[in-house]
């Protein structure tokens, strides 16, 4: 990836934006703009001596200071090594202020301060911070200087992103053999994180939802978890929803299984899905339609049929270096869909203690219209 | 849980510091004080429409306000429902403006915004936000306000923690008889996760690390996950990092394994660890020693035994609704321990591409020392 180039692109907003400096903490944008990978967040809150201040500080002219804790920070100096758009890697030390250590790295990184930008996920503690020690200066989000650039995938991402969908669709037919009557749902989720490992993915992109729904009753909502300790039983439809991260960029994938012979209803309403995806996918053709719009026309399929109340989410939403980016498939956003944009393409219907389905690809956007980086059968999965 | 007393010990500091409102995302503040449980954060960012307003609104009198955006909404009216101190859940819907709503919300809470304290780990995009709709407003950390209360646990936490404890023993009795040449250290991580699972866990506190040193070489620095692909060899040392969340409180447990027969200086490593934990425990009488001077009695038992270097890490930290939260048994904590305290208690010895060694135990605070919650042996763990 070109991270120099992104970096170059960057600065150019920040001089239009008359920006001075921007923070950001590990993540996305981090990851997206300087290679600095993303250690899993997991489980609940880590907290080592000056996480807060930890991240990048980009100067408009000069290079990248990394900042992060003593203990965990040699991961950083890693990863900085082979990047030398990063300056230098500061790690702080017990025996030091965060606040002092933030406030040199300002300093050195703009003799004035009179506009900072800071990432959407910087920590409350670090803006506040950060306002401490630089009174005068306006702020502002970086997220959004860098969400356009993020939004358009260059052909590396664009390979990066077929390979992590292809890593989905074979993850899928690995763990399909493990369908029958009386596996959980977290079991099933089980095999597919262990498989994602095994071919190579770093970690998932977001937690593997695994949901069977029928007449036995589904695991249902008000849960921590995505898949439950509900057992598979015949009459059962099976939803998956889940993607990896491989070389920094996501996947997200979806199918749908039933156990038995499927009831004609189910058919129709599997039928309906692929109906919906495919006139979605027709429709969105690039400077042609907004994201509303085609957010709109699957809707439209599914409410036509009867089932409006039954897709209760998002058509999907952009996807890149994190799984849910902008722009978004929803009712509101009116972005133009633009050439190597790349969204999922989602719909389902899902009728509580009777039926789910879903089905769901990354989707670019061309001037033909949206094409799939999935290579995985539409075809509903009938477990014997 | 006694979240009414909670709530109400907060909103007596809250008098104390003249705070008008305290925002809270989701995450372990919010538990804490309010019962509303976390959803497994995972991967890579979702980002749903007004994801970044979502939280509690927490007035100085009155209940509090929980936003939330209205694609997975449901998780928090269900989580509200059987709690009176929820005034009300508000749904950010799509057709409405994030900030426009949480401007309401803030007037509805106070007739006057002279000070709004909020978590360390807000958003940067809600801290902007608040900033932009109370602009009289001075802001500072809700979580300084919180961090007193959550230290010093009470008897239903203690019960909660000694629960997630004995689960911690009961998976490592589970999964050492999986431990033989050729397994992964990702292999037995994923047996850790699937016993806590099974076990009735909500997830894990942070992610499973297995550890494999010795002669044919270690995973080493430099990764994105705890567990890797080595595979398991005569000669290896093994290390175990591991917890859980039962009942919204943290577990975080270590022992160590030797593959063969181990040789003299690591059963001598292993023991000066045991020793250097015993020396702390004993140390760590209430209102008799510092955090830090804690820290350095273990510290000084591995040092005076010539591994220092090799102890790269504090002693231990604070644990509750966190796996890691003040205070800190490391070099600079000024805290006196006091009664009803937990912290870890986790000396270690890693010499690369040799040893690794450590031992790690949940310990509270009493006046007569640091007494465990962990009930599995200490002894090293032979693999024939």
């Amino acid at each position: 990836m070109d991270y120099a180039q992104r970096l170059a692109r960057l600065r150019e907003r920040m001089g239009q934006a008359d920006v001075d400096v921007v923070y950001l903490p590990r993540g996305a944008n981090l990851f997206y703009l300087t290679g600095v990978r993303r250690p899993l967040e997991h489980g609940t809150d880590h907290n080592a001596y000056g996480d807060w201040a930890s991240g990048a500080y980009i100067a408009r002219d000069g290079g990248v200071v990394l900042l992060a804790p003593r203990m965990g920070g040699a991961f950083y100096e890693a990863e900085a090594m082979d990047k030398p758009w990063i300056a230098r890697v500061r790690l702080i030390q017990e025996t030091e202020s965060p606040l002092a250590v933030v406030q040199q790295t300002l300093r050195e990184c703009a003799a004035r301060l009179g506009h900072v930008a800071i990432d959407d996920r910087a920590w409350g503690q670090a803006t506040l911070a950060l306002q401490e020690v630089a009174p005068e200066a306006v702020f502002s989000s970086a997220s959004a200087l860098i969400a356009p650039l993020r939004m358009i995938k260059d052909d590396e991402e664009m390979a990066a992103m077929r390979r992590a969908s292809e890593l989905a669709d074979l993850v899928f037919a690995r763990t399909v053999p493990i369908l029958r009557p009386g596996v959980s749902e977290f079991e099933v989720a089980r095999e597919v994180d262990y498989q994602f490992r095994l071919a190579g993915a770093e970690y998932t992109s977001f937690e593997t939802g695994i949901s069977f729904v029928g007449p036995a009753g589904d695991a249902g909502r008000g849960t921590t978890r995505a898949s439950q300790a509900r057992r598979l039983s015949p009459g059962d439809s099976v939803t998956f929803d889940f993607g990896c991260v491989l070389g920094g960029y996501c996947s997200d994938f979806g199918r749908s299984a039933f156990v038995g012979e499927p009831p004609a209803e189910y058919r129709r309403i599997h039928e309906l899905v692929l109906a919906a995806q495919r006139a979605a996918l027709e429709a969105m053709r690039a400077e042609r339609i907004t994201a509303s719009e085609a957010n709109a026309v699957a809707r439209r399929a599914i409410a036509d049929a009867g089932y409006d109340d039954n897709f209760t989410h998002r058509l999907g939403h952009g996807i890149g270096v994190t799984v849910h980016e902008p722009p978004f498939l929803d009712a509101v956003d009116q972005t133009v869909l633009q050439d190597r944009m790349v969204f999922t393409v989602e719909p389902s219907v899902r009728v509580p203690g009777r039926f789910g389905n879903r089905v769901e690809d990354v989707v670019v956007v061309t001037p033909a219209g949206g094409e799939p980086l999935n290579r995985a059968a539409h075809d509903l999965v009938v477990v014997a």
